[in-house]
């Protein structure tokens, strides 16, 4: 199996970028093709010793930006490692793509370039948060579709459930409505109209989550639209950064503290685990006609290796066509 | 000065809200009327050792649940604790009211009983979060219109950049709005509009602003409708309490964390005030022609305390006069 990685994209790439992919070809046994300006990823690599030799370089001389406009970008820069990569899957020459760049470019480039899955109307990025329970929350859409239709977040819904089973082996997740209360008449007429198509279809929804459920684990699955799930994402993690830095603040105020920090430091350290992101490593585009994996621009070298996990998982699992024949179950007509 | 009490609302009514007004009473030195079923008030009333002769009680026979539909509530419930106590701050017998009750319902009962400020289109529930800088945020809204105009956004603004000044003696606060990114192209056309009506104004306006920046106190104010503004409060309480009940089964996982704990005992104590919703007490309704104050359904005594002592600091600042003035000064057509 080959997974292209997007070279060029994140804070730190490439360096960071292609230690994870090499930790991952080592790990997983499978093949990498790294994408991005050949120079540049061959510099990193002649820095690394044993290199597997599963290891590939795509070359493609343009890098577009983290702050680009996406549409206008992909279609300026077809030398993109961004472009170049989606192409490799057209032509199944990869199995699935994973980039930490520039996410509106990557939505963008996988939306036109590898169209989308029969019946699906428009691509969802979801996210794996953490939760108090064992199993995490999978919300869907955070920030690919801003402008979504409540058509669009039951065939999220359809898609995410058959996703949480077969990526997470969990026998029939169950599916939440972000809303701002739990009874039937909350919310806008948009949040409305989509608890009516999610109640008359054959999914496991258990109705209204408010923000708080989502950390609870009320349901498997929490659906809402681009810009809500996008705030929600960001102040996430906003509240955990400013969580982290007043307890850093405290636990280093006075000797007292600091001799405690000591005692308390494995503790600490788990503790932050259940909070870092690169557990699970990136969050999947779902609804695109082919595997693609988008990581946070800040990811590290473990973020990275994880979402190729997830991405490999992805193929096994073949979860592309298990989203799609849920979808196809919908009984909306349209 | 006179504040009226919803002696019933709240998750620990009568006790808890009686206790909190009390001490309130003593500290600040202000009468409290408290409003709710004589009898029950009385019977905690009598528990209380050397009550200040600054409180009195104002019958009302009902008592709103928590979870009754807002509107329908109040026209129902003409003798409840909410109705008569907005027909206490109408009749000019008391300056101000603070219920930790059916937040919709004190909303109606403000919006319909007390008007609106001249001008003011429509009220916003404005709550101050905790930064890591030294001063809050204050965003609005956070649930009382979620079908909110761009011109709603931009009185919010207004009215918000007046409060703060005035609350917080802050020389120019400035205002940002919650998008999905800081660019003035990102978003929805809702907030593309926002946006404009921002920059046209005479307010301090800095751009967008993300969920993330929220907590890292980047604008003094941040606006938003009020379903983005509740699910992030209710994100924002639940990664915080999810944060919290981790780190607490951490830190008594073992014997050794335990005793660590007791030496950062201090610090973890001053860490969770940091994020105590109770320092601030409540969220002020803006916009409506009277000062109104809602407070959490789990409102401790502190709380309750801090609220009203909020309450006083609006009648003595004279805020909705400088409110009114701010919205005044905006140049848009009607």
């Amino acid at each position: 199996m080959k997974i292209a990685v997007d070279a060029m994209g994140g804070d730190y790439a490439p360096k960071v970028i292609i230690e994870g992919a090499i930790t991952a070809a080592r790990e997983y046994g499978c093949q990498i093709a790294l994408v991005g300006i050949k120079e540049r990823i061959e510099e990193e690599l002649r820095k690394i010793p044993d290199l597997p030799n599963t290891i590939e370089i795509i070359h493609a001389s343009e890098v577009i930006q983290m702050d680009e406009p996406a549409a206008l970008s992909i279609r300026k820069r077809r030398d993109s490692s961004i472009v170049r990569s989606i192409e490799l899957l057209k032509q199944g020459k990869a199995e699935a793509f994973f980039s930490a760049g520039n996410t509106g470019a990557v939505v963008c480039a996988a939306t036109l370039g590898l169209g989308m899955l029969s019946e699906v109307e428009r691509p969802g990025i979801a996210i794996i948060m953490p939760t108090v329970k064992e199993n995490p929350t999978l919300i869907i859409d955070v920030g690919a579709n801003i402008d979504a239709k409540p058509m669009h977040l039951l065939q999220y819904a359809a898609m995410a459930q058959a996703y949480y089973c077969h990526i997470f082996n969990y026998d029939l997740p169950s599916v939440g409505l972000l809303n701002i209360g739990e009874e039937e008449a909350k919310g806008t007429d948009f949040v409305k109209e989509t608890y009516h198509l999610l109640e008359e279809s054959h999914l496991n929804f258990q109705g209204n989550v408010e923000g708080k459920d989502i950390f609870k684990g009320k349901t498997e699955v929490v659906i809402c639209d681009g810009f809500i799930g996008n705030v929600t994402l960001k102040v996430s993690e906003g509240v955990a950064e400013a969580f982290g830095a007043l307890l850093k603040r405290e636990l280093t105020s006075s000797l007292m503290a600091k001799i405690g920090s000591l005692f308390v430091y494995n503790a600490l350290k788990r503790f932050k685990k259940s909070f870092d992101y690169s557990e699970y490593g990136g969050a999947p585009l779902l609804g695109v006609n082919g595997i693609v994996i988008i990581g946070h621009g800040r990811s590290n070298a473990k973020a990275i290796k994880n979402a190729i996990k997830v991405a490999i998982k992805e193929v096994e699992n073949n979860v592309n066509q298990k989203m799609l024949e849920s979808v196809k179950k919908l009984t909306y007509s349209v």
